[in-house]
């Protein structure tokens, strides 16, 4: 009983039509303040499940925030399931009536008799205004657990959470101190072998809890902090952060929302280094992420794209009998393309990508998904290779990112 | 117990880190084929919870589809839980460890020990294989439920779901009628300025539904048709996209998850004319977008990503005195850009972007947001502008949009 449960109601979501973004948005709220959410729970506009559900929400969790189903029409069925799981039976605030009817009036419009329904309000519950549509939310008791029921529409609900809710949670002491999350993002090993170093700290049971995520070849260590206060949390998370770093070293390349193209511009930025890219399996991809970081054109001079064997010979002075010997997808015409694109954009680094997305064109020797990025820098070039399996988009996405990696882990050792 | 119930596993979840996409896109695919959901619910990895949660659901649903939690680390709770709510024991599957196995061969890597715990499964459950990574899912049916755990990555689960649940499904005869959506995707003019062009469709009530969204600058008409069968459903909404489609016109560049480098890509290999692109503002996304679609080799020779202005003139032979006279972020740019391109790629038509992505370097003049897409044809050339509200990614994004739909008008008028 001493976790939060957030419920969204309405068919539009469980239909799939829409994408539910306020449990998301709760959870956050929750968190900063301390309250750990243990369930989201989304169920159609249908009275006896909206019932049951509420049922099982008070019986197991100490909060429940409701979003949706308090409009006028007749599938918005919150404030009754609310007053049945509850036992108690709905009352009419003439109050909330004159409120409903200013908001029509302040626009211009005149109160249908549907929204007559919205005074309603389950017997004992107290109602909270709504200064942004004419749905009043609903802060009640049920058993043990507080119940605060709030409008579907996210700019309604966030107002609502934030003028209402939330100070009432913090006046009651349901704050449980701070939540703390940092997250510690990774690139160049699997999610099984970056935990392998770390096994002590992500086991079950450690506190504080260490979480490792997978998403799209980058591998994220989360730390959650609970404390008193956000100085405590911080101190909690950073001996741990340290010790995630030694064990993973350049394997980390940044935290929370920081991706490699992040970490690349201010590497460049700091070190007064300029970069171009020379593209063939990404398409594009590596000039884009770069491009997507504010000021990039002060760092990032430029890139080809060569998708066909004559634009590489063209435009990057890749030699024919080199793409003849070793095939365009090999380290050789990676590297070649690397220092071909140096010299074209006089950048001081260059980096290149060739390989097969897919979905057809492999053959055994060189099966889709293989990949060479290469690199050139004053007085050097490289190209390591890969093999990754996933979709066109995936190899796409993730050789990329092995693109940015190269540069950045380049900009660490100079 | 007609219902189905979909439940996401993870605290990434539940913190509100991540936000879950995989119940919309199981929601949908359930709706297609006639199954109405009635619950999501999300937990986060605790087996307690884990197990309560199953218990639940395999007592109200007829089907609960579980994803997430089945990976090789020890937050990994799905295979436990389930076992522990059907009261059954884990059981080893050495046919699953060597197709685990593979997966690490096929990627040149070893088996980490920690893998292994993916070839457990409970007793009486039926592993099902996973071809895009190394986590099976499960299939098993507990009490009444038949119950199926997929993978979280989304990919992988996109995948084991079409390609073993779904038929699983239909051959069970879970099936009940069909859902049929249409997606009609338009760019070219705002969503209020569309929804005016068919009001009489949009209106609440109206048999089929038609819903409208935007996203991104795409607007979207969705057709909601409801019938016995598929067949009946079709004819239902197609009588809808005609109405549609003529009152819109061009403005309609594609259906369902069609993006508009699908239907570029369509029409040059169609047309069978090459494109390539030069890119400023954008700084290789039209490049990226047309890569990702397969074969793009065909069709898309490559393009010139320009972030600075001597490489505007150095690789584009741009004039500097044009670059000067205008700006770079000027019509006769666009145009001169696009001119060039078409020269040094040898393409049919090339495409170009110039313009202020931001958030700084705005004028009166030329505000953050003013962009410019040039375009080049065999016996011709020209540039139109916009000006674009939102942040530099969404800037980016709409601009490569405009680019792409630049191509697709010209390619639809020749």
């Amino acid at each position: 009983m001493n976790k939060a449960e957030i419920i969204s109601i309405g068919s539009e979501l469980t239909t799939g039509q829409n994408l539910d973004t306020n449990a998301q948005w709760l959870s956050r709220q929750l968190a900063e303040i301390g309250i750990a959410v243990g369930w989201h729970t989304t169920i159609a506009d249908d009275l006896d499940d909206n019932v049951a559900t509420f049922r099982i929400a008070t019986q197991r969790a100490r909060l429940v925030l409701v979003t949706g189903g308090l409009g006028p029409t007749l599938d918005d069925l919150t404030r009754e399931a609310l007053a049945r799981a509850a036992g108690v039976e709905l009352v009419f605030h003439p109050e909330l009536l004159e409120q409903i009817r200013d908001i029509f009036a302040k626009r211009g419009r005149t109160m249908t008799e549907r929204n007559r329904v919205q005074a309603y309000c389950p017997a004992g519950a107290e109602p909270i205004p709504n200064h942004w549509g004419t749905a009043p939310g609903i802060w009640m008791k049920i058993g043990e657990s507080i119940v605060a029921a709030m409008p579907g529409v996210p700019s309604e609900m966030y107002a609502m959470f934030a003028d209402a809710v939330k100070p009432r949670l913090l006046h009651l002491g349901m704050s449980g101190g701070v939540l703390v999350q940092r997250k510690i993002n990774c690139f160049g090993a699997g999610e099984s072998a970056i935990e392998d170093k770390v096994p002590d700290l992500t086991r079950r049971g450690h506190v504080p809890e260490v979480g490792i995520t997978a998403s799209d070849a980058t591998i994220s260590l989360r730390i959650f902090a609970r404390a008193a206060s956000r100085a405590e949390a911080d101190a909690i998370a950073a001996p741990i952060e340290k010790t995630i770093r030694e064990r993973l070293g350049n394997l980390v390349f940044g935290v929370d929302d920081e991706e490699l193209q992040d970490v690349v511009a201010k590497l460049l930025a700091e070190k007064r280094k300029t970069l171009a890219t020379a593209e063939s399996v990404t398409a594009g991809l590596v000039a884009h992420r770069l491009g997507q970081v504010a000021g990039a054109t002060y760092w990032f001079r430029g890139g080809i794209v060569a998708n066909v064997n004559d634009v590489m010979t063209a435009l990057l002075s890749v030699p024919t009998e080199l793409i003849e010997k070793h095939g365009a997808v090999s380290p050789e015409v990676a590297q070649a393309m690397a220092v071909a694109c140096r010299t074209r954009f006089q950048s001081d680094l260059a980096v290149s990508t060739t390989g097969l997305a897919g979905p057809t064109g492999g053959t055994p020797g060189k099966p889709v998904g293989q990949v060479y990025v290469g690199l050139a820098w004053d007085g050097g070039a490289d190209a390591i290779g890969h093999s990754w399996l996933g979709t066109r988009v995936e190899i796409q996405s993730r050789t990329a990112k092995m693109a940015l990696n190269r540069v950045r882990l380049h900009l660490l050792e100079k």
